[in-house]
């Protein structure tokens, strides 16, 4: 039997309050076993780059990184944030380490093609083969706990903004030839819901044939449904369960307990 | 006879020179052997806070690092240059892993004690004994080549501005329990002068007695004897010799050719 690994990704609801984001290091930092962080943004990159005097660049209704907003998200997410992090998850004794894809070239990834509209220094990463999962794997043997920003690189000298979902899925992804991963979401809410107007009504457990069932029935749609279609694609590439829940739950949820939404094939 | 190691300390003359900087990335590339990189901070960080509207901090003439220039440190030094040097050596085939003193605990470090002046988040390095060795040496194993921002932290959550000549006579120092260890401090002079009014009066070999002898008739004077002062300091804790020289003739002085002012006990 392989290792228990898991990998968990964060996002603005925990990075943007304080008292969330403590709660969630204190119980990060105690999870037993083998662990991976993955950060987003959160709001902050926009203050820091109003102050700059920067506006966040739309085209057509999408954000777009240019040169400076890739800049921001550098200083922000893998300087302010990462090493932050970091710091204080050093000050609860979990032995943590601020990463990027670019470091020891942990996720090569390309710069988005660009069709109807160019999004800038987007990174869309290469397979998860690509990963660098000797240097992880090494990691994990030194109780050294990986804190990864979502920033990538293209092999020659650009970093890229990277969605922070797909860096967690691919890392998840790519961990499960050695490990046995779980890999979960934190978001705003206690898990998938039912009923989108009930913060109660969470579905506890899903499976394809279900998931079916509830597409068809118009129950999931919207945002929810690429963050379950990656969920299954991330299953079927090896992972073992994908968790969507809410950070609060995230010592019930890794320890087994009844909380968050819980994937499967 | 234990494996060579360079700890390579880079500063704003070619942090702030486009030319210099890719000149540099590709010769440091190009080293053979173990290596370790350190940089300053250069100009951008104050170019990036005068944008966000910051002036530097200065009590009694001296800067200080209080609650904003950390964030502005911790942006600029840990993120933008910190990453984007471990992107373009990438790009050169350097495996580059960018760190701060936080990240795996390397460099643990307490807030510089207040007596006539309080510097704020300035970090004052443990012992070298403290220095996480076994990580450094995994990473060396791996070919893996460490890329420091001038950042520590105390163990309680704060991460510190820190002095990055201090760093890497700290790494060199510790490094020097199980590597053969060069420092090379680079600056904006082809080595120390003998006539600080000729650039080509470069002292090739310094060795106790003939610093002294320097010192006595004021031919060495000002700025660089603390810089000298810290290189005798680390030889005389295990680093095989310092050289302080010029960014551009890394090649040379790496490789034993007469360049910089080697510095031995």
């Amino acid at each position: 039997m392989s290792t228990k690994l898991n990998v968990i990704k964060i996002g603005g609801n925990v990075l943007d309050n304080v008292d969330n984001l403590e709660r969630f290091l204190t119980d990060f930092a105690l999870l037993p076993g083998l662990k991976v962080l993955v950060h987003g943004g959160g709001t902050i990159a926009s203050e820091i780059g109003k102050k700059m005097g920067m506006e966040p660049i739309m085209i057509n209704g999408r954000r777009v990184t240019d040169a400076n907003t890739l800049h921001l998200v550098t200083m922000v997410y893998g300087g302010l944030l990462n090493k932050n992090l970091v710091a204080q998850l050093q000050a609860r004794r979990c032995n943590a380490l601020g990463l990027t894809g670019a470091d020891a070239n942990v996720i090569p990834a390309h710069k988005r093609p660009v069709k109807d509209i160019d999004y800038g220094f987007v990174g869309d990463v290469e397979s998860p083969d690509q990963v660098n999962v000797p240097f992880l794997a090494s990691l994990a043997q030194q109780g050294i706990v990986p804190v990864f920003a979502a920033l990538t690189h293209d092999g020659e000298g650009n970093l890229l903004n990277t969605n922070a979902d797909t860096i967690a899925s691919t890392l998840a992804v790519a961990l499960s030839r050695q490990f046995e991963v779980n890999l979960m979401y934190c978001f705003e809410k206690k898990g998938v819901l039912l009923d989108v107007h009930d913060a109660t009504s969470v579905i506890h457990h899903l499976q394809p044939g279900y998931y079916q069932e509830l597409k068809d029935k118009g129950v999931i749609f919207a945002g929810m449904l690429p963050k379950l279609d990656n969920s299954f694609a991330a299953l079927e590439q090896g992972v073992k369960a994908v968790v969507i829940g809410d950070a609060a739950d995230i010592l019930d949820i890794v320890e087994g307990r009844k909380a968050g939404t819980r994937i499967t094939l």
